[in-house]
């Protein structure tokens, strides 16, 4: 006896309902991308490791799944005294994609050539990381990624929050779009008088709703930011009330350092251009959002569900040198992911599928023997022709049981013709909801059906 | 200075236009599967090496791509004496997926409590072999695979031959659905007397078109086939007019054998409701093809286009124990699967895609300064909520680059918003085709836009 078959820790397979499920969300974003006129691209799942490697630091290297290269990899290689790095460099010269960031680098880079910028490209694809698995972290994930390279205006950024607001409108999820900007940051510790401190800084506001204004100004202290520093970052800490109030204070704030006016100045013009574009989420300036501060160097977006606790379940900023790492200098861009398992969790928590989804087809037409399967063949061949789709059960089973199956399925129409039925050259539907059954004339079918469906 | 980057041997990038004609054929191969009652599911990319190995024959074993064991994967390995499969086997756990069907199978077996039977499943991605790269040979492609299992019903063979009929049907492709039967050959070498020559004889036949009668025969008594059995099998060599005749002649030679007969039975059944269905294709009994000989146990199909040279663009057929390598026994199923990377080349060698898919966006909005930009937004907003792609220049660039980017990018209209459409109120609508300039006030646009698009 075989032993039951099973499929890698962190790995998932996905049945029907799961698929119909995930294809409703990424159609949705895939639509909405195509809308704002960002092109698919697709990369391929093994990239050289000299492309991965030293990209996602010293952590994200151990996570790389290494593929031995093919033939015999061990032939040829010497073990002596040489340590596990050293073997591994030899035996394994591709790796899994681990993020769709860096081989969208390198096809820019590769492709530069081909490329018209400013390049709106999106990409759909697994990414494989060999962390430890646990709830709502896999091995294997989708990512949605949508960037922008080539164009420094801020017409892009306010592009991302308009393709936000339209996925999470059409899913249904009310979410606030958080925005922050670096220079910001590197402003305030600038007027601060700390620059070196902009990391500590951004950590203790962060965590001003948890743990209180006294607590993050000890924790300053403790971090060697001085008493004169503090009282300039005090009203930073206490930032409140509208959008615009937040911006008039931090003008005034940073009226002294260049970069923070800067800063001041884009969040200043993106959020009037969000005004013009009516935006339908809420919209935040957040100076605690820190994410991915090491390679974002303008804007940063983060996006949580209001009525679902989960994380992020969007996120994105500007980088000014993406593709810097492949040498190819000064393209600038700026880019966003949908989390598409946390985007699945939240709409399963708030029941927002269309129940449309569960369904496979939506007609069964039941088999009652040979003769009369035949009969069905053409009707069934004209409605499927006509866009309706249809299922035959293939076996002359009990009724019950392919009923049964109809109900399992989801189907909402059965049709039976049976001895009589094809004797007066009709057919019975069953609409499953309300149970009624109705005879139809053959050459009536297609009508009838698109009437009903 | 960097090295330009490249992609491992084999892969491929996919661009905008290259993505857009895959789409194509995959969106439309995944709604006839669909309309048909197939429903998706996908599996993870990497599975467990007891799964894949021992599935492919020794060759296949050697093309799988291996993954190293992540953490420290040499750590405690004793190399001394070792060869490099016993190393490769400690060293790696899993690999990449070879094709669809084995991940299936074990689909099916590890979750066959939650699946209703008859289960009709279809699945579209990528697999990976370490072959040698060459024309048309890649490392990593797509396969689209659809099957039903738990039924063995030749209303499922019906079936598939109905989806090819209309993927390619709407793909535009002239083909030839060629229909075998391995219980057919089983009977032709029963009555010739040489039951253990089948896969000869079979090879034999195929050859008749390119080599004649007489080599044929000669090759046949080569493979040490008595004359007596080369007179029995004569009539197969010679078969040829309608598919009726070739079963009535097949039913007079094959009267003798159990197996044959029925190989004629089903034959003659299928072809019977081919003829019910109304299949629009070419459809043929073609005793030569022997495709899958060594799994496929009842049906067996092959996909021809007729306008373009090409080897099979779909095959496939029954198999009687598709998941009895996993232990779960008498699951009979047939499956078909499409080729999509010589689809590919069908279409764009017939110059069959539509024009269409070659655009990003419909509308390219041009960017003559920041007011003017913001003048754009709204609009650009309102025309997306309708469903139209918009792109904005995000660049105050010169006119003519912004008219090269809609060339390039095969934007057929193009909005102009100037200081003098903005004082009145207004947009310049140029058709791309055309040339035709239009103005058109502000709150027009959309119905303008709705009836020029």
């Amino acid at each position: 006896m075989a032993q039951t078959p099973s499929i890698p820790k962190g790995t998932r397979d996905f049945g029907c309902i799961e698929m119909a499920r995930r294809n409703y969300i990424f159609d949705n974003i895939r639509e909405v991308f195509r809308r704002f006129g960002y092109q698919q691209i697709e990369t391929p799942a093994m990239e050289n490791l000299s492309t991965l490697l030293g990209k996602y630091g010293d952590e994200g290297d151990k996570l790389l799944y290494r593929i031995l290269n093919s033939g015999d990899a061990f032939a040829n290689v010497d073990f002596e005294g040489q340590g596990s790095a050293a073997i591994t460099s030899k035996v394994c010269e591709k790796g899994l994609r681990y993020d769709l960031t860096v081989p969208f680098a390198r096809f820019v880079t590769q492709h530069q050539n081909d490329i018209s910028f400013p390049f709106k490209r999106f990409q759909i694809q697994p990414v494989w990381r060999a962390d430890r698995p646990q709830k709502g972290r896999y091995r294997e994930f989708y990512q949605c990624d949508a960037d922008v390279i080539g164009s420094t205006s801020l017409l892009n950024e306010l592009e991302l929050v308009q393709i936000v607001d339209m996925v999470f409108g059409r899913l249904g999820i009310n979410v606030c779009i958080k925005i922050n900007n670096r220079k910001l940051l590197a402003g305030i510790a600038e007027v601060a008088g700390v620059p070196d401190k902009m990391m500590d800084i951004t950590v203790a506001i962060d965590k001003i709703d948890k743990i209180g204004l006294d607590a993050v100004k000890a924790e300053l202290a403790a971090k060697e930011v001085s008493p004169e520093a503090i009282a300039v970052i005090e009203p930073v800490l206490q930032l409140s009330g509208s959008n615009a109030s937040k911006i008039a204070t931090m003008r005034a704030l940073l009226a002294g350092s260049e970069i923070g006016t800067r800063g001041v100045e884009e969040i200043s013009q993106l959020f009037d251009l969000i005004s013009a574009a009516g935006i339908q989420q809420t919209v935040e300036l957040d100076l605690s959002l820190a994410r991915g501060l090491n390679y974002y160097t303008g804007a940063i977006f983060e996006v949580k569900a209001l009525d679902f606790a989960i994380g992020s379940i969007c996120g994105g900023g500007r980088y000014d040198d993406l593709t810097g790492i492949f040498g190819l200098k000064n393209v600038s861009g700026v880019g966003i992911s949908f989390g598409a398992d946390r985007i699945y969790d939240v709409l399963l928590g708030l029941d927002k599928y269309p129940a449309s989804l569960l369904s496979g087809a939506s007609v069964l037409f039941t088999n009652m023997g040979e003769k009369e399967a035949a009969y069905c063949v053409p009707a069934i061949a004209q409605l499927r022709r006509e866009g309706i789709s249809c299922v035959l059960y293939p076996d002359a089973a009990k009724l019950k049981k392919q009923f049964e199956y109809a109900n399992r399925n989801n189907i909402s129409v059965v049709v039976v013709a049976g001895e009589s039925e094809m004797a007066a050259g009709q057919f019975t539907v069953k609409d499953m909801a309300s149970g009624q059954q109705t005879p139809v004339a053959r050459e009536d079918l297609l009508h009838f059906m698109k009437e009903l469906l």
